[in-house]
């Protein structure tokens, strides 16, 4: 089979491809090795990064470039040094497929925060010099540490944005303690946002409060498991709430975010951890602001593998169901289009249709 | 005895104060309740607070003031309604005399964090409308709920810088895991700086990390305890100890203070945790510095009455000694003056010495 097939995506050649001019061609995976993995690719959701990186927002992008890092498909071809799954399983990869897996960090099962840097499954490089590709694509090769096998109990379509999208968010509620007994806040209702929304609802939390900008998205939140919504367009909004969450996720990267304000939502103790990666620096405040209260500003991002198995089986338990619209991997220029205007209701995920309909088969 | 006595200080009438111009004054304390106690003074320590609110920095003071939060004395009147301590019994009273005590921060022992607010020792307000006076002075009111008895191991002189400067550093170093395993860095040199370095040795730290500007206080800083010293006045300091600390308290409170570089020290989960409290905003930084390696940045306030006393069993145990220098209180103006300059060798005591000899002997 290992000649049966051949990597093609996606394209995108330069800053413009983001406009809807990815071209699809084939491109050369990396080289392969017996840690690797080779998935045909059934479901792919379209991230925020992706569009940053094919406008080359976060930097200069290596281009040519195939995004997405919420890939999930069939393995058909393992090397034979890999031990947690076997050809015909169904695996997904997020935002990450490689590390030194040498360092105290990933030695700590932090694959994510490795020290050496951390490799993304697009736009990046590994150590080989190989290029790394994602999965706006029809098959994808990446080293199988970073793959991880799909439980049976989430279909792939909704297994997909979870992969970058679910897990930036879980890992830092997870990791905050984020249960029974605890109000949290999500701001934003986005992709990242509304898994935030699921998440915390599936875990049990006493409250689970949206925030965004204006009421639009208040019906959906809602939905999500959202217990309260606060619009910030509301005038007094941060006081009316003030000190009535003990943990806030923040996914939104606007550098205009009023954070001195999300601050005052936070009870004594309180932590906000910021998922939402802004281009520029976030507004100044004053120090004050966490001292009176002993509150913590964090980041987090993404997850390990392990944080990527665990939350898996907790969607497969708790049935979380991500708010996701299907879009063929055929339109992926307007599917990008779409994402870039802020239509996605809350994730599109590429189908490959062919392999989809081959897999169910 | 109770009317044996008068209430008189040092008080400072107008901005011009912190220029050793207090005036010494009798004053009305607040209105005596069975639940306060009456302190004979015997010691003081001077703290940076004392000379912000004697010059208006953080706002207007309520002149007349009589500053210092770091009071130690014998107990010579106690309210009925008072049972952990009795006449004659040495106590102390630090940065806070009163609080709701029926809040949900204060039913949990976080009376610093009480969300009614908390009063301070000096230039506050009681719920009764008195007014807060502190102990640069000859006694002493104070709700006693906030005056903690002071174990027979630590001399008077020695307790009183602990009971703010102590433990706004000690308070943040426990409840962020400061022990055997851990490397802690302490930004700044100085009064509350020098009880990091002392406190992160005595808890038996693996790496203790004096961070000051410059290299002139390298000596006394390995006395203290630091096991290495990192001055940012070398060029590359941020690089060549990147990902090298567990946690690092800063005391400074500079709006200059460089924090991304000091973001680069944190390990992967470090934390960074501000007691200084600058005047200003801090300034911008970009929110991937805490992203990328899991970090948080967070602030601490002072520490509860059982923060203190937990802090004196350990000082007493551990036979940690604070670097003072006593100075009569009749010579307070220039000890104010002294310390301005920034000449305090790590804090200066003022110290009754009729009350203090009264209590020999």
């Amino acid at each position: 089979m290992s000649a049966s097939y051949k990597f093609q995506g996606w394209l995108g050649l330069d800053k413009d491809s983001v406009k809807g001019k990815m071209e699809w061609k084939e491109y050369e995976p990396k080289t392969w090795t017996e840690d690797d993995v080779d998935i045909k690719i059934t479901h792919c959701g379209i991230c925020g990064s992706d569009l940053h990186t094919l406008r080359s927002g976060w930097g200069p992008t290596l281009y040519p470039c195939c995004v997405g890092h919420e890939i999930v498909g069939t393995a058909v071809k393992v090397g034979k040094n890999v031990k947690h799954f076997k050809v015909g399983d169904r695996v997904g990869v997020g935002a990450q497929s490689s590390s030194c897996l040498d360092c105290e960090e990933c030695a700590a099962g932090m694959e994510h925060y490795c020290s050496k840097g951390n490799v993304g499954t697009y736009n990046g490089k590994y150590p080989d010099g190989s290029k790394s590709y994602g999965g706006y694509a029809d098959y994808c090769r990446a080293p199988a540490h970073f793959a991880v096998k799909i439980p049976d109990g989430i279909s792939s379509a909704e297994a997909a944005p979870m992969m970058c999208g679910g897990v930036t968010v879980w890992s830092p509620l997870v990791k905050n303690g984020a249960g029974p007994g605890k109000r949290i806040g999500i701001v934003g209702v986005g992709g990242l946002g509304h898994f935030g929304l699921l998440w915390a609802k599936a875990l049990g939390c006493d409250e689970v409060v949206a925030i965004s900008r204006t009421y639009s998205k208040k019906e959906d939140a809602m939905k999500m498991g959202a217990t309260k919504f606060i619009a910030t367009e509301e005038k007094g909004w941060n006081k009316t709430n003030s000190r009535s969450l003990d943990l806030i996720i923040s996914t939104v990267s606007s550098p205009k975010m009023p954070i001195a304000q999300y601050f005052q939502l936070l009870r004594t103790n309180g932590q906000f951890i910021q998922v939402g990666a802004p281009e520029d620096a976030i507004p100044s405040f004053n120090a004050f602001a966490l001292i009176m209260k002993g509150v913590k500003f964090g980041g987090s991002a993404i997850g390990s593998p392990a944080d990527i198995a665990e939350m898996l089986a907790f969607a497969a338990k708790h049935k979380v169901h991500p708010f996701i619209q299907e879009r063929p991997l055929k339109d992926a220029n307007q599917a990008v289009i779409d994402m870039d205007n802020g239509n996605a209701r809350y994730r599109y995920v590429l189908v490959n249709e062919k392999h989809a309909a081959e897999e169910k088969a």
